[in-house]
């Protein structure tokens, strides 16, 4: 539980943190619908969507318990056009609890999609759930310190799993890519790129928010980038795994040979 | 954040808008869930019922946080019977961000439920769909200032994508309606017209609303016009898009070319 939130917010500082938590469930909770759903999407890509969906579903879940946490870490005081904390705790914990759950789960749904034979899959699997089961571990304890040394000695930790899941990423995962489908070649390359770059603005926000606790800005940089990153890198990473789904599909593979054979 | 709400209002003029955000719970949440079930609906329909479905179920959860944010910028005085601003701003933000997800998916839809070749569908959901991000976009600093020079510049600039749209609409997909099944021709016009009409609302509460800020029937004419509008073109629109489904589908068109047989 962060303690160190600033003392005073602005009406557009607190309600832009609000506004994005509540985006959050807005596009968590029907990405997930989607993706159970996952018209188009034949038998063999169905566990990577509900995989997908599943990641959406604990999101919303935890973005409800976030967007209530924070507004009872804040109370309007009218006369001063001003949000007060309130002392009632902002649960960082509730991040953490999503994300140790979620991060495992985002990398067995990109490699589900790949419908690799169970020799390549299953090693690939155990290493990137693992790493990203220790780097969210590993965060956790930078996140609820409030000493400099702990914040940042775990912070660096939690960096090498994830340096690591790059590795796995793009040296690894490049070889199966010659066994994939045509259509699906570029958007995994995508997916990979889009783990990338999203995954990056934690630890930037991160960074931000911790180098000045209790600063206002910093603050909601902090929460703003987390939200941002978590709809990227669940709903929108999800509806990429769900175009790779669709590129295995029968259909799109008949439509491809078809358009071999007109050749 | 409207801070420019007015200080009082009588029960009937603050009744008629919970009322009917209340009413907008109750239709789109139960559209939701029929356009997810769609009855008779054939596989190559279901993308776009999923996509009405989720307009809808976006649209019901928008609607419980502003029907609650309503209820918080109030109070009842009972002695003197009117209802006073509590000085908690009701949060306008919650429409924009549900108009700036559900428009595009509403173009998606249309487009969608016509089931064209990709070639001729693709280009169309793009300049569709990004021009319905844009009219909202472009919609929200008129919507939250105060300033009149704010207010009607952003007007005038969020009027030129949804005349774009009505151009999409009524002059290029006009091509492409000889394609289309018998039964479902009919029916797409009426979609189109159904747009042009019920998305004319939104400017004109827009427009009233606006041109007495603080005036109590202008801010009931502006809530009551956005809600009613939401439901006739996210519930009424999604209930046209599955009888246009239903037309398509494999049924339908077995029944029509049974009468012309019998002709």
């Amino acid at each position: 539980m962060s303690s160190s939130l600033p003392e005073t917010l602005t009406l557009l500082q607190f309600g832009s943190v609000t506004n994005l938590m509540s985006l959050a469930i807005a596009t968590l909770g029907a990405a997930a619908i989607f993706l159970f759903t996952a018209p188009g999407v034949g038998p063999k890509q169905r566990p990577a969507m509900t995989v997908s969906g599943l990641v959406c579903a604990i999101a919303t879940y935890h973005y409800f318990r976030i967007y209530n946490s924070w507004e009872s870490a804040y109370a309007l005081d009218i006369s001063a056009g001003l949000y007060h904390i309130t002392g009632i705790p902002f649960n960082g914990f509730y991040r953490y609890a999503d994300w140790i759950i979620t991060v495992p789960l985002l990398m067995i749904e990109l490699i589900a999609v790949l419908t690799l034979p169970a020799a390549k899959s299953r090693p690939l699997f155990i290493k990137l759930a693992l790493a990203a089961f220790l780097m969210i571990g590993l965060g956790y304890p930078g996140e609820v310190s409030t000493s400099p040394a702990v914040i940042w000695s775990f912070f660096v930790l939690s960096m090498l799993p994830f340096l690591f899941i790059l590795y796995v990423l793009f040296v690894e995962l490049g070889a199966s890519l010659a066994t994939q489908p045509a259509g699906a070649r570029g958007l995994i390359k995508t997916a990979r790129i889009f783990t990338l770059v999203l995954w990056s603005f934690y630890p930037i926000a991160f960074v931000v928010g911790k180098s000045s606790v209790g600063n206002a800005g910093a603050e909601v940089f902090l929460q703003a980038g987390y939200t941002f990153a978590d709809i990227g890198a669940k709903a929108g990473f999800g509806l990429l795994i769900y175009f790779i789904a669709r590129a295995h599909s029968p259909f799109e593979l008949e439509n491809q040979s078809n358009k071999l054979a007109a050749h």
